[in-house]
């Protein structure tokens, strides 16, 4: 086992499956073969060729997309399709800082390959230099209930990003019900980057940007989990922390990235460590 | 002017103009044709053909391969195509982490598209929340006499790695002799990742590992330079850095993309910077 292996589950991709998703002129995104066929029931939305599925060109603006593509993925749903549905919309945009061609429910996302946007806090304690032998990292153990990656390890805080709130606004609310941080201390945290990858799930491409943030916690601070998705928090060593992602799958899938650029960036992972360059490259492709 | 024209700078290359450098059966490196033809010359150390420029079979072991390309460069230099001689060697290895092959004069890596390591330290005073208003940086003006980039802004510390020490103990030798930081002290340095790039320069191919280290400096700490390569140094806020990073080429071209990470890692260049991403992943390309 090694750091590579995480980030190896974080890519792997046939694209002979896909064809491109086309709106606006430009390619947004990837629609699966077989998923492509059932969007030709939607002919006042969806242009399926056996090139590329296209968005109509007589949805011409924010609003008018938003609302067809709802109406479309609605029915898919109650079809069985898709099937994780949040009831939340995610802004669909060709990339980072681009303006949002149209909002998409976010359990439909990875069905059309778009990418889709989340935040990442890392909640540690102490310092970091020493090859973090003084740094300790809040751990959270996701809740046993949970449909995806139930019991696995995560960070602190992590949530989707919506189209309604900004990227702080966003990392503010997930603090305080994930951990009970008071948005006081929640709007300490640093941002220090972003990962992304793109990873092949059983209904499509999932191409995430996840933005992560650190935050320096008090000794005696104790996150209190408020919305049921937590089922225990550990305050670990980050020696612990780096044994854990090397050796085993026990963190969730992109949350050891997450952890993998943190042991990084605190001196915890090591220029010497013979998986140190390609794990810094792996983490943003 | 942005950030991304920094990165611009430090990713331009025609690689029709190259041939790949073989060495024990792999691709190494890239020679420039006409470099290429300069060395038909050695036809005992290097096997020209129109596709590629091989190290010598019968050059089996580390030492054979030091001393027959250094008999090789020191002609080359002789004859003036080898300009900058600096008698200090640099390991050749296929990437991070492996096995050294043999070893070469620092002057001539790029001739030979080599990859090249190096270590930058980003020394700061204070803490780097909200946007890093309360952080400043130490920033290097280079010497107006040095050949390379005379008057750049550099950071605090940074050198080449040479073969003959690891990582930490190059940075702990550089910190005393550019800025007069005591081992003890440098040694509190965390590594905080790298950055990679490649780049065309006259001769052929530079393609840079620089290992990022940050220090944390007492506010009254004052560098001083023992080693003649600083004109002066200057403590700076990180908007204050990070505008002169944006509007100028005033940092030295590889200086800019080191100040870049820090900036991202530290929260003075906030998600919501349209190049955020951008930069990010152009940083490790």
């Amino acid at each position: 086992m090694s750091f590579l292996d995480r980030l190896a589950r974080c890519r792997s991709k046939d694209m002979s499956a896909y064809r491109p998703f086309i709106v606006a002129g430009g390619s947004l995104g990837w629609v699966k073969n077989d998923f492509a066929a059932a969007l030709r029931d939607f002919p006042d939305v969806f242009t399926v060729t056996d090139a590329a599925v296209s968005l109509s060109d007589r949805l011409q603006d924010f609003q008018d997309r938003t609302a067809a593509v709802d109406g479309a993925v609605r029915r898919l749903r109650e079809r069985g399709l898709v099937r994780h549905w949040f009831e939340e919309k995610f802004p669909v945009k060709r990339a980072h800082g681009a303006v949002p061609l149209f909002d998409m429910e976010r359990g439909a996302i990875s069905f059309f390959g778009l990418p889709a946007f989340g935040v990442h806090l890392n909640g540690y304690v102490g310092h970091g230099n020493k090859m973090g032998a003084e740094m300790k990292l809040w751990v959270a153990e996701r809740s046993h209930e949970k449909p995806v990656e139930p019991g696995k390890y995560d960070q602190i805080v992590a949530g989707g990003q919506p189209a309604n709130l900004t990227v702080m606004e966003n990392l503010i609310k997930e603090c305080g019900e994930e951990a009970s941080i008071d948005p006081a201390l929640a709007s300490q945290a640093v941002p220090v980057g972003a990962i992304t990858y793109t990873m092949e799930m059983p209904e499509g491409l999932r191409r995430d940007v996840l933005y992560n943030f650190d935050l320096a916690l008090a000794p005696d601070f104790n996150p209190v989990n408020t919305d049921g998705e937590v089922h225990a928090f550990h305050l670990w060593p980050l020696d612990k922390v780096s044994a854990i992602v090397h050796d085993t799958d026990d963190f969730k899938f992109n949350c050891s990235l997450v952890a993998i650029d943190f042991l990084i960036r605190h001196g915890a992972i090591a220029p010497e460590h013979p998986e140190y360059i390609d794990c810094i490259k792996g983490l943003r492709t």
